[in-house]
């Protein structure tokens, strides 16, 4: 595995294993299964490893239950889906306090009780030493107001739904062991809670000039190459655009930290990354607020020419050096 | 965990996790959900952790992605589905060689190919240690032609669809190292290529008077006691009529193991143990025969004082002592 990156083995596994027309497989956030006249199935599945996605001392059992639940909420929000139903595989120790599984559980709970998705199974098996958790969820849409990461076209303004980088801080912020002021609280909630929103993602994906959309789980700069790669088009993001909070802003200021840098990189947002027409944004902006109360931020725009996404600030290219998160 | 047996985790799981009537959740060998008019989807998910579920000194990558595949597959026949789209899990320790990998994507490969089945997604993540699969796999089944574990009743024959105890002594001779005969092979083979075979799943489940279906997986001792305890029933096995193959015999023999003993509690048959009304039970077997030209079983009787399955021999109780697999 050690020269094997992660789209190296995607491409890998899509050539493996062809689907043909009828139903949707590896590449986007979900699969998608036809499931009656008008509906699909979407469906997802994320692995959890100890001392590789969490650590048992950093996050509490009951936060890293919720976690596991919301991280696969918002790959079916990413499409325009709504979770139902769940399927959860654990690997325990030998040695895990019965305590400690009663929180893991109490967080799974929490986590289907907030977005509305019954648990119908699993699997519970020993582990010689480490602890796994895997989620598989499966959510519906109508299946004309499915988006996908391939539809983004040249022209299209590039936004995101949520600030960018406060997770990434708060997993430094714990990382390093700085000091908890009520900011940096803030960074570590957003860290062992995101809060992912399906309702976002229905109704942007029931707009039609909502050309492809995702969810940036593993950083902006990450996801949108992805989305850029697979519409087969390049993108320009306006720096100073990216919606940074007032909390990483000033956590930033205090331990020296580069707050851009964080918010292209930083990774587990799980907010909503799109592309909208260029005709259709100020509506849709002004309909996104209207409806849920927040702004849709405008960061960049999608051009023709394919490659990575350019970083500007005030119309002129920025020399940044992002290091992304890489599985392998 | 260390007080907790898999039956009180399941019943603690089902308690916290209450599913309505619409949907079937946690407590037989998958999950149904109604998805169109007379179509359910079945979905079930297994968990293989490395040093518990398999060694990889042992198993060839591709004997290991095969039955990631197949144990899938026995859930899924188990209540008269077909199997349709799987998304697999693995979490991969950063050494694990390339060629191991692709093996493993082989045996997948051969596995849907040989179900039928589409890989639609996954997740591939590193792991600090041990390694890591989970397989989720989503089945079809008409909605009257499902089956459960509950709903054996007095009097039913108890059948099953296959031999017992091959693959545990499969595994006992590969622990034990003994001799590689003719036998033993064949044995290690059943170990490593478990065949679940739906079709005999889909056609059992439609008949009427088939009433309670299930795997076995777990040894015949272990998942007869369930589906018993689901059905309220109790049940008496005659242990001389256990089909155990030629192969298992002499190598029991040779070896001065117990074939019966295997027979009952091995585990990783994957063969279908089942209850069907008395009247039919003629009639079902002589259909089965016709169709899969293969024996169905008839190893007991279900009865109506509830309890464990009751052990005897030429008509005379057995003091048979059965320690059961336990993950925990």
């Amino acid at each position: 595995m050690q020269n094997l990156g992660e789209e190296a083995f995607l491409q890998y596994m899509r050539h493996q294993f062809p689907v043909g027309d009828r139903v949707v497989g590896i590449g986007d956030d979900c699969a998608v299964v036809p499931a009656g006249q008008d509906v699909a199935w979407l469906i997802t599945t994320d692995a959890l490893v100890e001392g590789v996605h969490f650590l048992k001392d950093h996050i509490s059992p009951t936060a890293l239950g919720f976690k596991t639940v919301a991280v696969n909420v918002s790959d079916i929000a990413a499409m325009g889906g709504t979770p139902s139903y769940a399927f959860l595989s654990v690997a325990l120790p030998h040695s895990t306090p019965c305590a400690w599984l009663k929180g893991l559980i109490e967080g799974i709970k929490q986590g289907c009780h907030k977005w509305n998705i019954l648990l119908l199974g699993g699997d519970t098996v020993g582990s010689k030493r480490d602890l796994f958790l895997n989620l598989t969820l499966i959510g519906t849409a109508g299946i004309s107001h499915i988006k996908y990461r391939h539809s983004a076209e040249p022209e299209d303004f590039i936004c995101v739904t949520g600030c960018l980088g406060d997770s990434g801080a708060g997993l430094l912020a714990l990382q390093q062991k700085i000091g908890q002021s009520w900011e940096v609280q803030q960074l570590i909630d957003k860290h062992f809670h995101p809060e992912p929103n399906p309702e976002e993602g229905v109704w942007l994906a029931s707009q039609e000039d909502v050309h492809a959309m995702m969810d940036v789980s593993d950083g902006l700069n990450c996801d949108l190459k992805r989305l850029l790669r697979a519409s087969k088009c390049g993108g320009i993001v306006d720096v100073s655009s990216l919606p940074i909070s007032k909390e990483l802003l000033k956590v930033c200021r205090e331990n020296g930290w580069d707050a851009e840098k964080l918010g292209l990189t930083g990774g587990e947002d799980y907010c909503l990354l799109l592309t909208i027409a260029k005709h259709a944004i100020n509506n849709i902006k002004q309909s996104f607020y209207e409806k849920f109360h927040k702004p849709l931020y405008v960061i960049g725009k999608v051009t023709s020419q394919r490659g990575n996404p350019v970083y500007e600030k005030e119309g002129r290219p920025m020399d940044i050096q992002l290091t992304d998160f890489q599985h392998f």
